[in-house]
């Protein structure tokens, strides 16, 4: 049998405390599937008497993260530290410039450092490995960088983050708005005290930039997703969406356009009979489309000690097999600039709520201001009568139209005196 | 560059054919993603002449396909002929008998013989790869075999055949019988003419017992499945399924119980509201429980040319990057011979549906019979009334029951001479 395979471990959160449990527990049958032990012999995190719940007996104990990247006798460092940059970068970097293979939980840090810790661990001959930084406990990266490296991508898409699905869910099944449910969500856990990372999309960009550098072989370009949260989204939509045959759930889209990739995170109105449509709670899912493939979903926990756990030790058990397959599917540097589409590019149909005053005029006012943009109307729908001089709902719903002619005609139809609120807009996907 | 990677195609029925296309059209993206080329040299069917729709100019005809498995300039050959011995096992032997790996779409071969080929490819030093033989465009079996390594298998269970989701579908959504939306699968191509290998579970048998060995690290054991297949559901229980909030599907279900490693094809009543109970048509789905990843949920279409092409050409780019994994996730000599349950041992609720006279005294036999076998109900269902000595179906759903005890049950429930046709059993399965 091979020497085994010595993993220090930079961070020793919930992730870290799963990883050494799920390494000890099944020790023996990840010998027999790698065909070598894959033992913890170093770790490092900031306090060193907090009780784990693990027996560190045995271990190195680094209090600086980066000697344990430098330490002689690790073969690879998890990096479970977390941040776009900071300890976590140098970490990495350090690994690297060592001769260590890297494996990382860490989205944030691939999204924004991915293509330069992917070069640079190419030149040092090891491998970056990131399966946990994107749904947990679904196996997507590597199902895009190797189960369908047969195909274009036509499209990739998901729920990535599993603190908004949960919330939508609440929302959907119980009629509650956005901020009761958020405030339940903290009090269970499921969001954090402070939530701002998750509702505003930015969590779910990060692992998309990464899935679409898997898809499309480019540069991680995280800066070019479009980003919105669900702040926004109220139980009225909600409710109008249910009406129509529809579910709101927060996606992350990317696709090659004719104006480039284009990467958003935004809440979307998607067919309840569609797949991703039914995935509920804390649940992820991922649907990539193949041209040769078609569609493929991947549903699974997105987070959490056991599913992040699991996925840090299936890319320790592909580098203790010797499998080496570059970070983004090929070569750092052949990754190919492509162009970046900008959202005023995106073309799609859309839902938009108006909260109009009841009287005659108003809907023939909203419709020349769409007419003027060259904006179709597929249906309109509208509940009850308000009292005179009192506001009523108008739902439109858009046949495909441009994201800049949209805007447009948001703000015109935003300043109509008959207008009473800013006009919501959900984009609706066809899946 | 590395040199490329020589391919042989032996069978040129539809895959074989879009192999071959795929290879062509994405050959630019595969030499970016393998760093060589993957070029087919040479081929072999029964038919030279036949116009296939793709060029065979510059490739190397060989009319007997062991020839083809033994040509000196191929690396890798693709046994795409089908059949679990004959041409297709001495392809797959000859080929490692040369030292060349093996990559097959032939379930039926890997259900039969996946064991002894895998030992003779080890011996050889090739590789043994056969995604497509399960789920062509799921790519499940690296996902067991490389994605949840770190995990021991709860269960494992799937939708594996197309045609009878197919079906079960359509009689679902038709309200009509078996007989009748077969017929029409038929003429629409979606079942063969000689339909029974799918329709009597056999082609989901061969797939489970391959998911098997991947799951739990033993020899394949097709032998151990229990097969049955959907001739006997019919509308009126699909009926019932529905008003119990439950839907029928052909279940391939593997999971270690105290008896031994159950494997079992069956038709199933699982919830509607979960993940696999939505999975219709023709898509294939399969859910992997892993005990640290929890549950995770895998959906694509099972067959057909661009899905299993697919997934051939995922089994080629692992070979070109230099990956080499055991066939079955570990050595096949180090394989565990597991204790087979017999399905005498299972145990689960049931769903029974009797047709029975509407006279007093009936029900009270029954339950008597039910009572002697520990049998407990959890519920009974009876629609309308009918002349007195007409027959009315009862439905009962039986609490966890061994198989054993139900079987005897029934035989005494379908001696009763109220008892009118012989008693109808679907296995519910707790999702």
């Amino acid at each position: 049998m091979s020497a085994g395979l010595k993993v220090g471990i930079a961070g020793l959160g919930t992730v870290g405390v799963g990883v050494v449990k799920l390494l000890r527990e099944q020790a023996e049958l990840l010998c027999l599937r790698c065909g070598r032990e894959i033992e913890v012999v170093a770790v490092s995190a900031r306090d060193h008497g907090r009780d784990r719940g693990i027996d560190l007996a045995g271990l190195r104990w680094h209090d600086d993260a980066a000697a344990l990247a430098a330490d002689a006798d690790v073969d690879v460092v998890v990096e479970l530290i977390g941040g776009e940059g900071g300890i976590a970068k140098a970490v990495a970097e350090t690994a690297i410039a060592h001769g260590k293979h890297v494996v990382t939980a860490n989205k944030a840090l691939i999204a924004r450092h991915g293509t330069s810790l992917a070069l640079a661990a190419e030149a040092a001959g090891v491998t970056l490995q990131f399966e946990a930084a994107v749904a947990g406990g679904i196996p997507i990266v590597k199902a895009l960088r190797e189960g369908l490296s047969g195909n274009r991508i036509s499209r990739v898409y998901g729920i990535l983050n599993g603190t908004c699905n949960y919330i939508l869910t609440a929302m959907q099944e119980s009629g509650r708005d956005f901020a009761d449910v958020l405030q339940e969500a903290q009090d269970l856990g499921y969001a954090e005290a402070d939530p701002a990372f998750d509702i505003d999309g930015v969590d779910a960009a990060h692992k998309l930039a990464i899935l679409t550098s898997l898809a499309y072989g480019c540069p991680v370009n995280f800066d070019a997703v479009h980003i919105e949260g669900i702040r926004h989204v109220s139980a009225i939509d909600i409710e109008f969406a249910a009406e129509l045959g529809y579910r709101i759930k927060l996606l992350a889209i990317a696709r090659p356009t004719e104006a480039g990739i284009e990467q958003r995170v935004h809440p979307c109105m998607v067919a309840s009979t569609t797949p991703i449509a039914r995935v509920d709670g804390v649940f992820n899912a991922v649907v990539a489309e193949g041209d040769f493939v078609d569609r493929t979903v991947y549903e699974g926990r997105g987070a959490g000690e056991g599913p992040t756990a699991s996925a840090v030790v299936a890319d320790l058990v592909d580098i203790a097999r010797g499998i080496r397959v570059p970070a983004f599917a090929v070569p750092a540097a052949e990754l190919a600039q492509l162009q970046a589409a900008p959202m005023e590019r995106h073309v799609g149909p859309y839902y938009i709520r108006l909260s109009v005053l009841d009287q005659p005029g108003v809907i023939a006012d909203i419709a020349a201001i769409l007419r003027d943009e060259a904006i179709s109307i597929e249906s309109m729908l509208q509940h009850g009568r308000a009292d005179p001089g009192e506001a009523v709902p108008v739902v439109l719903i858009t046949h495909e139209t441009r994201e800049a002619s949209m805007m447009q005609a948001l703000d015109k139809i935003g300043a109509l005196a008959s207008v009473q609120e800013a006009p919501k807009l959900i984009r609706m996907e066809m899946l």
